[in-house]
């Protein structure tokens, strides 16, 4: 591995030390090549008859993680999307007045551009061929074959993503101005996804940081990143972000929308609001989160709450909706917001602006009142074949989180959830990202499509460069644990050659299947040393030492007969 | 508060810059004085019309984190229990001939003297009416007045505790060899406790490490603590810690047991483990993890799984049980051990050897099929009036997990249970404290008893004191959020007052109130600090910044009507 360059921005974040590659799978109906990264494992593993010296893993980290690929972060990343060859000129048009470097594209008609309306007249995308190929990670004969827990699963074919689109069940958030985008998908018959949230506040970090958290997350295996900023520069820094990232990023408009008017929530209108949607569109945002569903209505309810409304979009709209004596202008200027989201594909993630925000206030009429309208608002935006998912809470206890699967379901006609946490309880500060894992790990083994990630720093302050590894982690292990609760194969297959390679004493195996080979090598590493041996690969489990080691002496017990 | 003296083996662990205080509650029936940790909090806050100015806390932490006691590792803690007044010389002797500083006591009669004996007589003892106050936490007016979700409660009383003794549904593992003990109680109508397992191995740690992380734990919520040292000094260690610690010592007595006879499982013998028994007895252990329910008929079964038995004892019966072509000799003498144990009033805790190392592996017949056998030596061990506890997985994926609660109840009698995790995935190696609190706070909601914690280093190495805080506290997000979930009146008033805290911007009380006060304090300083500010009591969360805030939006929005 040559590292081409270092940047003062962007240092390399390339994975080191760890025996993968990157490996690409082509696709059948277009031209698409998906990057994986190939664990090289030490040895052959057995599992249910089928043998793998290797193990393709789903990669988040895109050209970050290439040896071959220059970084630049100045020039951003390649427009992968454009090599695909499926816009032409009848369809998208590029506009040359431009607030952004690259000259931005939008629909010729004004829509008939977004993948769910792709999807709703039969026809496959090469994004929907991609992220087919992605789920399955090159394991089509695995998934075939392997079955646990009476659960049978098949590979996912480009015409199954296809069909779940078109059902509103699944999106692939893709704006036709993120051509540097890895797609992916988000829907419950699909890997458990998580985001990672990002951005400045005034309370602190610059655009660089941002940019190199944000590829950073990425690196970790964060699925989505949101630019969650609301200090100076929110343009540039996005504008870095996007050409910097293969996954899909998301905002929330209002927070440019509120810097525009000075802080000023009362002094909102729906012409600033629209005019920063469009900016962002042209962009390359490729979700926004619309706090469309909280109505005036609701607000007494709230009111009532032990902690009121904790969601920033939701408490701007809550203080207009007041001053203004009006109802919330995102709910009412709806099928406007959606006419510019179709022009753009950009997925609208509807946000729970009454979240509740501690668990004495979960489950109550405000939240649940709020997610009713956010399904009148889904049906809605499928009219204009916008793709949409629902955000849920929260605070919830651990009692009361089937209940926020269930009524979602219900309400919202099936359009994948996107949870943030639940927290199980109030009182984790400082652990809040184990505290979010909990919750999350359930509500995505009930069909939660994707999880927000929580860092340590939750209530407490603004995430550095380790709480974002810790936050992306934690939430890793829950929506792992979840896949596996779901019965994917190709989970339950790195998990069994996890412990094949434990039971062999195959450390490098381990730390490589691990989800963070760097911290498990290193805490191996200084265990080892701080008794003073230096075995790289001792054939005894390094917790209980070589005469209490239970595998070696299991294997004994087995072998004397 | 004064510190009084600084010792290289234990440094002052005592709990700084909380403001709290100790305070103690006395006891109608015996003169019992119930130690606790009262927080006071810088205003006064209404829940459910009764106003709190201080919270008194579940405290662990026994004598460590009173500013008037002396420490004084050398000389141990003061012998508490003594002052109760509930031994006479007509139940218990103090025998002469010992390899123990103290002197050690036992049954005259050779029993009637256990927690479960008292119990079934219809006798309360000190240990049960400490235990009905301690769960309280000296809220009884709360609890009787506040119910949530439906669920209402009623105070402990000292008749309930004696109740689910009697009934095997709960334990006080309490040997009258360890006068130092806090008393505390193990069963699923109680607060849901944590163990944390310390202890060295021939791979590293000293003997002043590990009474150091004995009392460390305690001071971060450690409610028991297991010393599964197995390399040199066993007997020594395992004194030190006994005479320091306010929480009940489990051990794993075959690991003694094992270095007497020079490491070969096979050369064990019934004479070597009984006299290890009596002398860890002696020392004054309170529970006892012995692996009498691994049988040979079970052996094909964990011959079949992909990760064999990784539990160290089981791992040393099946050698022995297959080297000497015998079975178990802890089954066969099952009998005999509950006679030494019903003289010192030990726990059984019975050890799960064939838990499942591997998800793969969970819920098998060699699992199920120990499982039983426990249930039927329960059944012995009540014979004796010996108080059981039943040892559970282990790695199981969390749509496995309710079966394992389901089955321990049924084939168990109901004796209560207490898990390692269980971990719901394998490849969270560095992060197996986050996977194993995933997998516990489910099956603790279900009604699991205890939850042995797991630390980051589980599978890599042993931990060391920072990893035993993260492991601690992990576990106690954990244990209160399943807390939270049966509804418990007193977990819900902590988190209620945290958020009516955290609602009103009192950034010490949300401090405070957390379950590590040390580390919020400082991750908020450090955030503050990052961004320039000093301010110590910021009126807006210190994640979005002054313009931000939602709270203080929402709040906002509700005054100006």
């Amino acid at each position: 591995m040559t590292h081409v360059t270092e940047n003062a921005c962007c240092p390399d974040l390339r994975i080191n030390g760890i025996q993968s590659e990157k490996t690409f799978v082509r696709g059948t109906l277009f031209p698409v090549e998906v990057g994986m990264r190939t664990l090289k494992l030490s040895r052959t593993y057995t599992c249910g008859e089928m043998e793998f010296s290797s193990l393709p893993l789903y990669d988040t980290s895109g050209p970050w993680s290439d040896p071959s690929f220059v970084i630049d972060p100045e020039k951003g990343l390649p427009p992968l999307r454009d090599t695909w060859g499926f816009w032409n000129e009848n369809s998208v048009e590029a506009k040359s007045e431009s607030t952004s470097a690259r000259t931005p594209r939008k629909a010729i008609d004004g829509g008939g551009i977004t993948q769910m309306y792709f999807a709703r007249k039969g026809i496959i995308t090469p994004e929907m061929e991609y992220v087919a190929i992605r789920e399955n990670q090159n394991l089509e004969e695995w998934i075939s074959r392997f079955s646990r827990g009476g659960k049978k699963h098949t590979p996912i074919t480009p015409e199954f993503v296809r069909a779940e689109i078109a059902a509103g069940r699944a999106i692939i958030p893709a704006n036709i101005n993120h051509p540097e985008l890895e797609p992916m998908i988000i829907g419950r018959n699909f890997r458990v996804k998580i985001n990672s949230n990002i951005g400045n506040s005034a309370l602190g970090s610059s655009i660089d940081e941002e940019v190199e958290k944000a590829v950073w997350s990425c690196r970790w295996g964060a699925d989505t990143v949101m630019d969650l900023s609301t200090g100076t520069n929110i343009h540039k820094t996005r504008q870095w972000i996007l050409r910097n990232s293969p996954v899909p990023i998301g905002t929330v408009p209002i927070y440019q929308a509120l810097e525009k008017v000075g802080g000023k929530a009362e002094a909102l209108t729906w012409e600033i609001y629209r005019d920063t949607l469009i900016e962002q569109a042209e962009q390359g945002v490729d979700y926004f989160t619309i706090h469309a569903g909280i109505l005036r209505e609701h607000l007494p309810f709230a009111e009532k709450r032990l902690t009121g409304i904790v969601s920033r979009g939701g408490s701007i709209m809550a203080k207009w909706c007041k001053a203004n004596k009006q109802e919330n202008f995102l709910y009412t200027r709806f099928e406007d917001i959606c006419r510019i989201l179709q022009t753009y594909d950009i997925a609208v993630s509807l946000g729970d602006a009454l979240r509740p925000g501690s668990i004495l206030d979960a489950n109550d009429e405000a939240q649940f009142g709020e997610l009713k309208v956010l399904g009148e608002l889904t049906k809605v935006a499928w009219k204009f074949d916008v793709q949409v998912m629902i955000e849920g809470p929260g605070h919830v206890p651990l009692h009361m989180i089937e209940e926020n699967m269930q009524k979602q379901l219900e309400y919202c006609h099936e359009a994948p959830f996107y949870t943030l946490g639940p927290l199980v309880t109030d009182i984790a500060a400082g652990y809040d990202h184990i505290n979010s894992a909990i919750g999350g790990t359930l509500i995505a083994s009930y069909g939660c499509a994707m999880l927000c990630y929580v860092t340590p720093k939750e209530h407490l302050g603004l995430p550095d460069r380790n709480d974002v590894r810790e936050g992306v982690i934690a939430h890793k292990v829950a929506a792992h644990a979840a896949d596996l609760a779901k019965g994917s194969p190709v989970a339950w297959l790195r998990d069994e050659l996890m412990s094949r390679a434990r039971y062999a004493f195959a450390w490098e195996d381990q730390f490589n299947i691990s989800l963070d080979p760097e911290k498990t090598r290193e805490s191996h590493r200084s265990s080892m040393a701080a008794s003073g041996r230096t075995d790289v690969n001792p054939d005894f489990c390094t917790m209980c030492g070589p005469d209490f080691c239970s595998m070696k002496k299991s294997k004994e017990a087995t072998e004397q007969e």
